[in-house]
């Protein structure tokens, strides 16, 4: 019932009567009206790809950034508020760069992602709502290459391959039917970009997306749009 | 009457005209939507079996935790909402390790459950809410392998065997008609693996369980999936 | 009118057109939903005893604290929020502790009600609502053996013999019947037992409930669970 | 209207469209619900007569204190909420006794109301509610005898008899027709009695009210139940 | 329309959509509930006569005080919450002292007001509610003899005469008709408590009035019962 | 729609759906419930002439002042709530000396307006609601003789010529009619006069309006009411 | 549905149950009352037009500025809020400035835009409300010509040619029309004044409109009412 919805959902730290924080739920929500970004590990790296929304032919699109670089061997890809985004993945930064000089070694793709659901955990005394943003941490560590997700709840999981924003659902479908541990970069690469190019709503080309892959020989890199252009070409 | 009590659950700490604390009520209800977690104490050592959800076939389950190790003495397992257990096991944590370094011995199990309880209770200073998650704690003390349960209230009681979380009814239920004083380990690991399998809606498999023990030789042990495979054979 | 009492019961600490506060009110209520206690002062000493709810069989009966010793000569019974009531009874013991080590002498019963109803008072800074609990203290001082009752307004009285909780109302009507001024510790007991048995929901015995005596001899003793036998077997 | 008025009485320190306060008038209201107290000036001294509301006959009835020793020279009776009483009186006597300190005479029973009052006009920032309480400060300083009257708005007022809490109505009525200027101190004792024993819904006697009287000789004197049951005989 | 009117007045400091300060405003009506008080400056001095309101004939009418030496040269009548008046009168004494210390001159009338006013204007941080009170300061200084008047709002302006409380508005306009610059100091007395009695419900004597000029000779003098009788006298 | 509007205007710093600060737009319609104040720029100098609501005869005309020197070459004339003037012409007349000492010259009249803006803008920490209060500052600095606005808002802007207050609808038309670049102080004078007599409800006199220039020979000047006198004559 | 709406707007960094931040997009609405500004960024330089709203033939058009310098190599134009603009242009220029003297290089115009967007981003904390201001960036910096965009969201993109306020919709489509990454500094002067005469309600002319460009020649110049008189003669 909508009405007795309507008498909970204005305290950010309140319980509904079923035990839900709908505050928690409604950012949630506010990350399925972003644009979609796609993540996939594999074990010779990992592919990140985002859709970018070019509202006007005169913005330039390059200053529209949806990945960042968070270390050397870590990418991060997002969807949901930007301004959000770009305070978590400070924080993000922050973190590897401190424990790169207290203990000389890359912080694991996974403390990285705790680091950050530190601080969304604690939105109630930082930023008084929960933040509106969801993020795929794509890195290679002591470990392996690897992939995290986390969502406004602070809830962060590694995945094989991960969709969020509002081309999610369907992404998410195709790449469960796509999906085997053995595939390689180039594959997944080809899925990434296939798979993006059916949820978005506008034409893909070089400029409304962007790749970034992490991978043992260069690391994190950013696809240039001569690069975006040469994967393209493969998906016809 | 709903209208009534639409009244009064806005108020964090607000007793209703019955004497209730709604908040404390509805986080009790937040655990109703977790998984399901199960602890058995015997004279030989502790059990504890708890669900994972995979909500994906993509999704890593080895990066979703449910059980914590809070010492080498004492695990955790936990269900609710996971951002608030991991605040309240690293307040464990905290509090054993200091324990271990004043005063050289372990902690016991009923004051690590003491120490979070007294972080839970004040959640009007440090939270706003009170937290959404119940915990199991199941260790190994100067007295005796113990189980102890702790629920949003802060309340703390010592069980022989508990479940919490979405299919604690029947599962608490089934408990009561196995358990007696004398259970062998081996007994108490089958009998919390069958009905953790009775009550998951998924098929059980050695992925979306999780199981631990503390016994005195081995202390705190983490089942490897393998090991996980070995205790579902015995259960047909 | 029940309308208009809702419009007053959401502020603390806001009077009602009547000159009534009701957040006290409805935390006296709290007390109603708790497990019935008995105090009962007599010449030779005092008796307190509570009814456990053991709500699971499979619950360690002897981890459920209705009755904390304060101090050597101090003994405690709570019924309501048991949250509450350890902070409180925290409270009693380091004051006790506290004017011990000041004053080389033990602390009144009065004093230490007093002491704990200064901070149930002050509830609008610290806990911003009202204890959700009543305490009979039963202790034996330089005055003599004596058992004050303190409610969730931070009243303090001394009571010949007291009732709360669930089972407060029929307790109190007995104890009127069968107190007077001459009993013998004995009697207290029998008395104190034969009424928590009226009052109690479950059948009694040697787990659910709990008794402890306050003597010039033994000064604060909690019964074992034979010794409750024993008191039990006296009353068939 | 009602409706109108429940729309400010939520705000402590916010006027009613007519000029009102109205959470001081109902902390006015609360004490209309207190026992009965009553205080009358003589050239002798004055005369403090409280009721005490022996709500159970187990009720250790010395353990209700209506009637307080501020200092040597000032005794103070109150109703309403006992646990703000309580507050100011340890207002009233720590300025009293700090008085004598720097002074090294005796605070004036004016100054003593006065000090409490600026505690309870400050009630904005301390207690976030106007105290539910009145005091009748009876006293002897180097003027002469006098009675002081404070309400929860902090207005202290000299009266030469003035009755207060439940019954207070018709005592003050009462008052008037016995009150002379040339009163005894005997006189002015059988009439508060008198009066009080009209007022109160219980039988008078020896246990249920309280009598002080402050004389130049024998300063603040609280009466004993057997100086009590001698003034009791006097009065039929 | 009420209804919108109720809608703003909740907030002290919001202003309604004309433009209005609610709170401000309710304040001023609280003062129309507060007794009467009359100010007149002549040229050989100022003259201050308040009603006091004797709600019972036991009653010390002198413990009532509704005029209040600021200074030797200056002294001010209040009409609305004594307790408020309290407040403000303080501050006025501590100022007036402070300048004598600092410049050895007497603070002039208006610092005075002003000083006053700063603190009126600052409700919202000290007391969350604007002071209930008026204020007549009447004095003399190197100027001339003066009488300034400040409202809730804390706006101070200086009149001639001026009459504020319950019955303002009928002795104001009296006030206008008898009142020239060149009045002496015996007519204005005659005046103020000529106009004075008019306006009283009560019929005026030396008991339920108070009296106080200031001029240069005698500075601030506050009329004793019997010199209060002598002006009674010329008033027929 | 009156309903939705009354939504919004609670929150002093919450934008209604249309994008509008209503608090703020509350503010300005504050004053226009002031009184009239204009202000005329020339190439000689500035005029600034006010009306003063006497609203009783027995008031003091001369101390209500709606025109305020900041600096020896700055005056402001003021309408709206007096109170909030007074802290916003503290504010100026703290800068410009702060300005003479730090730096040995005259503040511009500009940046005077932009210090009361600055203050005015920050009304959320400050006052917690916007200053009802608007502002023409007339001054010389070393450009040239210029007149300044600044609304509650805090927007300033110079202008040729300015009316403020109830009255400045019809006198701002009426100034545009009537102004020239080329005007001599005379004129202006006269203008300024002779509108602010038609706007206002009283019959014009010396007694109820103000009038002040600043002009590089006699800097800020308030007129005597002679010399208003003697302005008035000129405009019949 | 509006009154669902209602239910969320004030709370000003609460979720709706869409995922909205309502008082974030009021903001924005805030800045379609603000007066058009025009950005084109070319090979050459960058051009800034910007609408001045003369709202009385009176007021000093220079006073009113919508074009700030931010450094040599930055303009910014702005629409909205001017209160707020001031408070982010002083953050921008600041920032510049503190750029300069640690670095000795000149801020890129996208670190500026970050560096104000940090502000607007931490609204919770500072201002309480979103600023409801839009800017354009316009500057050289090491890398060329560029103009940057920012919204109360705290987005900044990079545009070639962006319109805001009030005209934007329909000068934003003629600027895609005409836009091409080939534009002289001339032609682009020329389509900026000529869309903002299209969407003026006023008649162009060289004092209702503000025109500022940056070059690599003469860095950030303001153009002067003569040098505006010269552009609108080439656009007829």
């Amino acid at each position: 019932m909508f009405m007795s919805r309507s008498e909970y959902d204005r305290g950010i730290n309140t319980y509904s009567p079923e035990g839900r924080l709908f505050q928690v739920e409604y950012a949630i929500e506010a990350i399925k009206l972003g644009s979609t970004a796609i993540g996939i590990q594999t074990k010779e790296g990992c592919v990140l790809a985002v859709e970018k929304r070019i509202t006007s032919p005169l913005l330039e699109a390059s200053s529209i950034e949806k990945i960042w670089k968070v270390d050397e061997h870590i990418g991060c890809a997002v969807s949901g508020l930007i301004a959000d985004a770009r305070t978590l993945v400070d924080k993000a930064r922050v973190e590897a760069l401190s424990h790169w000089f207290n203990y000389n070694e890359r912080m694991s793709v996974e403390s990285v992602a705790q680091a950050v659901s530190n601080l969304a955990i604690g939105y109630g005394t930082t930023l008084s709502r929960p933040f509106g943003v969801a993020m795929l941490f794509a890195g290679i560590d002591h470990r392996k290459p690897q992939l995290w997700h986390m969502d406004p709840s602070g809830t962060f999981i590694q995945f094989d391959a991960k969709a969020i924003g509002s081309g999610s659902e369907g992404a998410q479908q195709s790449l469960q039917e796509v999906y085997n541990k053995d595939l390689t970069m180039q594959e997944a690469l080809k899925h990434a970009t296939t798979i993006l190019k059916q949820v978005m709503e506008e034409k893909i080309n070089s400029v409304n997306i962007e790749i970034a892959t992490v991978t043992p020989d260069r690391m994190y890199h950013l696809y240039t749009p001569a690069e975006v252009e040469e994967v393209l070409k493969t998906i016809t």
